[in-house]
């Protein structure tokens, strides 16, 4: 039983404390939660130190790092609940990156039967990613996300307080993931994230961009809850961006997820080219963007083969053999579930390698 | 992602192997589990063998006693699901009473965010009380019920073949909650359930009243599926049952839940003709059935404050001090959130007493 909804709202805080007093106030909760990773305790805790003074939430800490988004955190989680009181009035507040929104979501999603929780991302790919959508979860023997809830938070703050604590790296890692959201829904914020310079460097700007990308990743998702469909566009820059990552990790050479979508993301711009039209401008267009801010994957000409055969495992995601792509037919208009030959992704792998000039 | 629903059907099965299979070709998964417990294995699975025999679906047995309906339990269910290939479109089969339709339902509601389950209740308690209404959930840290999910199992496949393994008490108290749910949904199945020996000795007759109130039940929990309020009205005859438990359990005399939600309603027919104009037949009907079924509860006339006393703690079920009943106006008309006084509750404990020769 939720009381007192508010329902998934998306809000911007240009100061936190306040912002989660607000939340606090409105939700009139029995009893406030704050979990949170080692990291986050020491690197952003203090901007909430208002809130915590004042509202004097429990504090849930948990080591940072993926590896603790398992079954022990998990039951650390409801046990601390469990040995204070928590009740079904109770909120829970997730103040971490996307392994601290998927685990509390998870957390609250079931403990009571469900309780309401509220997501403040500390990264932009938590802001982007994990923070909204209704997935929660954790890994189980080693397989990722085998065990979770759909269940929606009641907020998301959206800040960009946190970035300053976070390296450029991991910035522009979750930066790609926002300019994919943008592809698939907006040609204008679309233009302005290609600019990722000014937009990083300017706090204000950036926090708005943050907002307005997970708003529309939102609607998409708030559309297809349970994954049947549309949210497939979410996959843009995915499906070859993951055979990147992959291969990377092959070749003792990872990368992070972010910087292998943004690459992804070049060749299903060729490939939107080649199969549906996308002018050719948007190819050199993001090119530019893609050069002046990543870094070239560490792949020869010879993983390429390797490149479609990764592809084409995903049961999911193929079709008759080939994997299956969201591409655009103009920035904003995505088509999902197209599939692709060899033969159009040999060429696009070429024009791809043209253009990084590898 | 659930695929293929046929969504939350109350089936009456004269063939359990057959009826299952049916339901296996209808929702095609792509494998098959089974979860039991030692004693139901022992007792009840032999009724199934035609369909083991066929579908060999996976099984799991966990310890019989609600002692397994705890964490290591639900790792070991996920554990065997992940470690045999179980995906989103498995189906998992509860065969048991509460403790394992509890259990397994909580297992499948977060199994990969969630597969499709059927349960197969094996005592009439699990049919009528557990198997539907779509609360799940497991017991942690000694607190009943403290983490699960509202999860509905695809169907219900009701039978009463499984009784023929369980000691006669075990049906009575069982039988005491489908008078309850009778009583305030249908005055028609109330009058064919006060003749208990009649239906408890006719197996075809008590399968299709546990079907019908099965029924009834999902119909309550439909219009309310998260305990907003109307769901209240199960609660007909539980606010002094449940008194009467602990009173018992502090003497140590435990009864069982359904002997002193038996005794509850007897009260509680007594308060709705106190409060709410009951036709006094219905009280001396109800005196009959219950003392020519079941035993006198082990209590004094000393206890009756203790009881008062005890049906005042519940914070979520009282106002002003005065403990919240479910009370009739007539057979199958419920009206709940009804305060009950000290004096009304004496009076109504005077004429119990009197009605049972106390």
């Amino acid at each position: 039983m939720k009381e007192n909804s508010i329902g998934g709202n998306v809000l911007a805080a240009d100061n936190l404390s306040t912002a989660l007093e607000g939340i606090v106030e409105s939700l009139s909760p029995s009893g406030v939660y704050l979990l949170t990773d080692s990291t986050v305790d020491e690197k952003v805790m203090p901007l909430l130190s208002g809130f915590v003074g004042s509202v004097k939430p429990e504090k849930i800490v948990v080591p940072a790092g993926e590896a603790s988004k398992n079954i022990s955190s998990l039951c650390e989680i409801w046990n601390r609940m469990s040995f204070t009181g928590g009740s079904r009035s109770s909120l829970l507040i997730n103040v971490g990156g996307g392994m601290i929104t998927d685990l509390g979501g998870f957390a609250a999603a079931c403990f009571k039967r469900g309780i309401r929780f509220v997501n403040l991302p500390t990264t932009v790919l938590g802001a982007v990613d994990a923070a909204v959508g209704g997935k929660t979860g954790i890994d189980f023997n080693g397989f990722k996300n085998e065990v979770g809830a759909f269940a929606l938070s009641e907020a998301v703050l959206v800040s960009s307080a946190p970035l300053a604590t976070l390296p450029e790296d991991e910035i522009l890692s979750g930066y790609a993931e926002m300019v994919k959201t943008a592809a698939i829904t907006s040609a204008g914020d679309y233009s302005i994230l290609l600019n990722a310079e000014r937009v990083i460097s300017d706090p204000k700007l950036m926090q708005e961009m943050m907002r307005r990308v997970i708003v529309r990743k939102v609607e998409v998702t708030t559309a297809d809850p349970k994954e049947s469909g549309l949210r497939r566009i979410l996959n843009f820059g995915h499906t070859m961006g993951h055979a990147f990552e992959s291969v990377c990790i092959e070749k003792g050479s990872p990368v992070s997820h972010g910087f292998a979508v943004a690459h992804g993301m070049l060749s299903a711009l060729i490939l939107s080219h080649i199969l549906l039209g996308l002018p050719s401008a948007e190819i050199y267009r993001y090119a530019d963007f893609l050069k002046e801010n990543y870094p070239r994957l560490p792949l020869g000409c010879k993983d390429f083969a390797r490149i479609y055969e990764i592809m084409g495992h995903d049961k999911k995601n193929r079709k008759a053999g080939e994997p299956l792509f969201c591409l655009l037919k103009e920035i904003g208009s995505p088509v999902f579930d197209i599939a692709v030959s060899r033969a159009d992704a040999d060429a696009s792998i070429d024009i791809y390698r043209d253009l990084l000039g590898m």
